[in-house]
């Protein structure tokens, strides 16, 4: 199970994705293919949540990984980029590392 | 304690403000104001986190609220109106509900 909670103790990306409502589902698919092929058996993988808007036009992974620099190393691996190349030809992205500030419930 | 998981039991908002780094903890700030005082007391929230980014330039607030409905009367709410206007002035936002369509873990 995913936990969003404060503290250091994972490092958070959240990877937005901007696409064609007709190439929606299969960003999300190619999302959730490389993820169980190749970045879940990388170095300091934790979790990886694939979201879809109701409107269509975006996808968002919400993931955690243990530090930062596992993050980087995923970047420069040659078999995480040969997933991504196909996926940037038709999304573009906006993917940020986060530290979670607050959390707040009822 | 925050969860993410698939089935349509919340609906996910994921918000995300461009910030000038100078204002990030400012609009982190005003985000948890907004949170305590008016949303989290409106009918249908369920939870709220708010994320500011390692680069400085992204605030990213990851909600749950109960259902689509909800959300949409809490854009109408006047007190809901009046905290984000000054966070619209120092921030831009891209915000779209969401599904959780998978979760994967180690």
């Amino acid at each position: 199970m995913v936990t969003i909670q404060t503290g250091n103790s994972v490092v958070t990306l959240i990877n937005v994705f901007t696409v064609e409502p007709e190439n929606q589902q299969k960003v999300v698919e190619m999302l959730i293919e490389a993820t169980e092929k190749t970045m879940k058996n990388l170095p300091g993988f934790v979790s990886a949540s694939i979201h879809k808007s109701l409107d269509g036009v975006r996808v968002t992974n919400y993931a955690h990984w243990r530090k930062r620099e596992d993050f980087e190393a995923m970047l420069k691996n040659p078999e995480a980029t040969a997933h991504m190349k196909p996926i940037t030809e038709i999304a573009t992205f906006d993917a940020h590392l986060y530290e979670v500030v607050e959390s707040i419930s009822t």
